[in-house]
């Protein structure tokens, strides 16, 4: 069994102070620091990250990063767009299986917003198909394709999608980390202008800064000596065609719905177990998908139910989802974002939560997606 | 234990009517023909590129990859500069490990040609450190102070540098997917313009496009249906810090020291015992250091030993170098460098190297290396 001993992640927002290095290496000495590791204890790390290259020619962060340690450990980059952090781990978890009593650092960082709102955005369309990028189609003018096919097809309104981003902005008010930490209401969301119909601001991630890093180890005198540890149960990648024109049905995020039945079947553990959830909410619409296509939800049925905010801190819901604030409030620093819901987890299961801890939790499972849902990431965390 | 039972390469060039995925399809199609695979008997795929986001705003390959071959299965993109090829190798060699009865296809690839050489070259300085490319220095400038250092701390010359790249460019002849298939000779080397002294346009490897795949599997039925397999003895990933300047030593490359040293330990075997090499002779200089630094020749005599060309194909040496034409001959498509470099080892072990094949070869090495040796990887192969 592989385990997560210890999270740190540094705030999201506009950092513009900091180096995605400085990021990085914030991350890497606070999470070292929380289970009282050296540097030399560590013996690999896998780095997620997906536009140093593009925004700032900077690659082969993999040896920057041996530099930083003062190591000559291996050390990995994998990128796979918005799921870059959570594929990292992923594969981690792989090079833990194969090698038994090591300790890995996970780390995931971006640095977006030192760059002019076209650079980072031409930068993020590199995740869509060149066929998609040259038509002009943005990730939210693609998320925008699917909620309007979603809306129509269940007979929906944008007011539905606009409850997704009240509850996940008052998450965001609990921590301190977030970037947005203010209430909104749904109105505001409907008032606010459009990015691409029926997408508006309000339902939309910000382009944030951050770093966070976990570190996992199945090294049981590693684990014996911290003070929180929770088993990782499953870690699951699925992929799916890069256009969305190749898909059969545009109301699902399919490698999601694959990756969510193998997490399920591999953690041998009930979709009613699990008590919380950070899910890829890039858009409104794309955290009403994942709870129908993780199994939480009945097709077509989320629009009806997000209304009642069963899954926002305090209502006494069986399944919290996004406590973080979501990538809609706690801010999308797209490399770090797999690791800060892994991170998440980690903290609720184990009653770091503070201002948003739910009781009791025994099961959490967090969501990552790349692209429009060309790469889905499910992992499962149990206590 | 992990064999790998095909491999198939496009030519290395300038491949003007090719795209990148064009290439990396036609290196999928063909390793999986070989291996007479369909696409859905492959369990994960592990893609080795470093450019295509900086130079084609072309992220989340993975995704695409999936696309091609109508999979849902996890893909992975690896980048670690030059040596993200043999990176991508590693991982998979991990992944087998921990999980029995699979089937994986490595690819490597890269699109070089289609752009000016001023935005190649500032891609490829993406992987040296901030500082360096502040400071102008460009691969062959990186490459060239460790030149000096190295002829000036062991007395030799620019002569001896030449006759690696006579070697290379001969064994270029013997194939035909190599970039460059003529002799040169050592006069010629020298009377080549400088790029940075001490090297010059034939010390220096070329930019190529091209792409190679090789599928590695665990699944013993499948080995034994495969008329070719050889065994994965080792695969070893080292870092060091990013920037020349932070080394103690600039006339070995460190990295590629340790992946070395617990390659052969891993393998068991020792140095006298390989036949056959492909080494990272991204400029000359570096094919000497390599030798030395994988323990063939001492420390300060690879200048000398050069020169009774021992490693060159048709001299009756023990150990055969770059029977490819290595880098420099052979060509450069950066991310497909590492799996070609198995690849050769592959067909030389299995008997398929047509005009280059070394008879009676047994074990094989493969050395990919990173940025100015950031990053290193030692791969050892066994039949």
């Amino acid at each position: 069994m592989n385990y997560v001993t210890g999270y740190y992640t540094t705030r999201f927002g506009e950092l513009w102070d900091k180096s995605l290095f400085d990021l990085v290496e914030e991350a890497m000495r606070g999470v070292l620091k929380q289970n009282n590791l050296e540097n030399k204890q560590i013996d690999a790390v896998f780095f997620g990250n997906m536009l140093a290259g593009v925004l700032e020619n900077n690659l082969h962060t993999t040896s920057k990063i041996a530099e930083i340690l003062k190591v000559n450990i291996p050390i990995f980059r994998s990128e796979s767009a918005c799921a870059s952090g959570g594929v990292a781990f992923n594969l981690a978890k792989a090079y833990l299986e194969a090698n038994p009593n090591k300790n890995v650092m996970i780390v995931g960082a971006e640095k977006m917003t030192d760059y002019s709102p076209e650079e980072t955005i031409t930068g993020l369309s590199a995740a869509a198909s060149g066929e998609e990028q040259e038509a002009g189609l943005t990730f939210s003018g693609l998320y925008a394709m699917i909620a309007n096919f979603y809306l129509e097809k269940y007979h929906y309104t944008e007011k539905n999608l606009a409850h997704v981003s009240v509850k996940n902005h008052f998450h965001g008010t609990l921590n301190d980390k977030a970037h947005f930490r203010r209430t909104i209401t749904s109105d505001q969301v409907l008032k606010s202008p459009y990015v691409a119909y029926p997408l508006k601001v309000l339902d939309s991630s910000p382009i944030s800064d951050g770093a966070s890093a976990v570190i996992m180890t199945n090294n049981l005198g590693v684990v014996k000596k911290q003070k929180y540890s929770v088993s990782v149960l499953a870690s699951e990648v699925a992929t799916d065609t890069i256009s969305l024109k190749e898909r059969k049905n545009i109301d699902e995020i399919l490698s999601t719905k694959i990756a969510g039945n193998l997490a399920f079947k591999k953690a041998k553990i009930n979709r009613s177990e699990i008590n919380v959830a950070e899910l890829h909410d890039c858009f409104s619409i794309a955290e009403l998908l994942a709870m129908e296509d993780l199994g939480f939800w009945k097709k077509g049925e989320a629009g009806k139910k997000i209304i009642e905010q069963s899954t926002m801190f305090g209502n006494g819901g069986d399944l919290i989802v996004n406590t973080s604030g979501g990538l809609k409030a706690s801010g999308h620093p797209v490399g770090a974002t797999g690791i800060k819901q892994i991170g998440e987890i980690f903290l609720q299961l184990t009653g770091q939560a503070e201002k948003r801890q739910i009781k009791n939790a025994k099961y959490g499972l967090a969501q990552n997606v790349g692209g429009s849902g060309g790469t889905s990431v499910v992992t499962i965390l149990g206590i």
